[in-house]
């Protein structure tokens, strides 16, 4: 039977990958429901409602303007109403939402539904344990569902213009025949997408390489040169790696060579806010708020709180030695070190033993 | 007993690796003997001759200005005169110019002696299988030594400046210990190396990743962002990979997380010779030729010879559609196919199969 497909989220993002779903879900029509029903947090816009202007001009004019959106994608105000058919639910929305979101969909959804999340980031942790919580097990927490993740270098404006690019689906399902449908609601000409199965690691990629972007920054902005900034992003890929093995294994080195990892890795350490706050972190004596609320128009940068909660995880296990950039960062963004010591650090670092 | 060194090659890069092989082989006085002699190819400069001004005022006032030198690095004009005594012979000289120096040599080295080449590319090919030539290939042949390599995320004038960086020693010896020696001659503070053993590995990423900065290149020229240059990377890396364990094997995966692998990688593909031509090639008319000439200074990018090659490999093994970047580059570069065809062709990677 035909699959009926939800986004939940209707930002740059979320409209950029409606685009593609939209197109996907009439293509392929014998394996899904045409329709794509897309939840939009109500706004008004220029006096029109944001959902009506979605549905009527097919354009989201306030985060995607000037792309149109198909017609077969229809914007839905109420959440539960958006996604109580839906087969798929596409999570995409800023991380600090999900739970809400979720516990308000508790007990109306299909019971066999499954979850696609989109969102680069780690959960809030409410938990006593201090342990990095990822945003999929809060949703296979609070829905009782399989979550998938599809991550990969793919900056929003650029996908919304079929430029080509990769992507990686960690798939998180029972067979492969799951995994080709879940392909075929994404895979297009221009958005190429691998499937991968250790969901866990392609997550972790995702949230992990904002804290090497922001060291990214800090090399940029005290001045190092190229080869310093590679050596930092090959030595937090490094760190990637091993805190994925040690902390949710299994994981298969071949990952990290996917768009997941190296692809989306490296976009963020020469572009992107994270770099651009580490930047200015190592040049000014304000702090990372002040620099935030500053350059980022109110957007947080997500490397730094990733930071945090790693260097937690890491000092209860006594594993800091092993990971000088991640603790490192930490303390820069702390202040508890200069950011020229964040260079000494990684001059002492395990993998040149 | 303690092992002498000689440079040959006193460029840019030559100097730059003299300052730290003069101060390791001082530090480590018991491994090695003090005096380095560096063969410096004679030129008259202001009007002194180069060997003496390094001599005395121990600084390369044209290729490394600025930059103190050594006082035990001792410039030799006589290539015979500086390489007859040593046990490591470092080769860092422009491709071309290899053959005919290890041609002067043959005879006149010490039968034990070893050599570690810093040279990144490929031996020009004479021989009739059209196969590619790794340059330690041609070292070995002709001198009857074993050879190892280093390569990584390397820019010359960085390095001279102390910049923390890392490099890749691609280890090709019979025992632990002659790779701890070998460790010992290159490593310091800020100049951080790795040993591993896939010697042929580490040559050919040095050699390969500039056909990938040169298909960097042209996506930039384009007008293509950051999502399809993060695609051309990791699609690089990954025909790269099957480059060398196609051709090349045994292949350690772990080798390209190394400073050769993704790290060159990365560097290469956002700066250098061989992306600048890339870029100019895909926004004009000019041949290759025209632009090498208008660009570089009468440099060659090594990228465009390369794919060539490579080109030629795949095709006698029947293996072209396993490598649509490295053929679509060759094809770009003489005119067989525009520029935006490149892009066409990596949409139907077999890595997205």
């Amino acid at each position: 039977m035909a699959k009926r497909v939800s986004i939940i989220g209707s930002g740059n993002w979320g409209s950029a990958i409606a685009r593609i779903v939209g197109y996907n879900t009439s293509l392929h029509n014998k394996t899904f429901e045409k329709e794509v029903k897309m939840w939009v947090y109500e706004e008004i816009v220029g006096g029109e409602k944001l959902s009506e202007v979605i549905n009527t001009r097919h354009e989201n004019i306030k985060y995607l303007p000037g792309k149109k959106l198909p017609e077969n994608v229809v914007a839905v105000t109420s959440l539960v109403e958006s996604c109580k058919d839906a087969d798929y639910l596409i999570f995409v929305v800023p991380h600090q939402f999900v739970t809400g979101l979720c516990k308000e969909l508790k007990g109306n959804i299909k019971s066999n539904a499954q979850g696609i999340s989109m969102i680069k980031g780690l959960a809030l942790n409410n938990s006593a344990n201090n342990g990095i919580h990822l945003i999929t097990d809060e949703i296979k927490s609070i829905l009782n569902i399989k979550c998938s993740v599809l991550m990969g270098a793919n900056l929003a404006h650029e996908v919304a213009e079929d430029q080509f690019c990769e992507a990686t689906i960690g798939f998180n399902g029972d067979n492969a025949e799951e995994g080709i449908i879940l392909k075929k609601l994404f895979h297009t000409d221009n958005f190429r997408v691998n499937i991968v199965k250790d969901a866990n690691t392609v997550e972790l990629c995702g949230a992990l390489k904002n804290v090497v972007a922001v060291a990214a920054g800090i090399s940029d902005g005290l001045g190092y040169g190229d080869n310093t900034k590679a050596a930092i992003i090959r030595l937090g890929l490094m760190e990637i790696t091993k805190f994925v093995e040690k902390f949710f294994p299994p994981s298969n080195l071949s990952t990290f060579f996917q768009s997941c990892g190296i692809a989306d890795l490296v976009t963020t350490c020469y572009g992107g806010r994270n770099r651009k706050l580490g930047m200015a972190f190592a040049k000014s004596d304000k702090s990372i708020q002040e620099l935030e609320k500053e350059l980022l128009n109110g957007q947080s940068a997500q490397g730094v709180p990733t930071a945090a909660e790693v260097a937690v995880m890491l000092k209860n296990c006594n594993a800091e030695k092993d990971f000088p950039l991640f603790i490192g960062v930490d303390k820069v963004c702390k202040k508890q070190i200069k950011p020229e010591e964040l260079i000494e650090y990684l001059k002492n670092h395990p993998e040149h033993l």
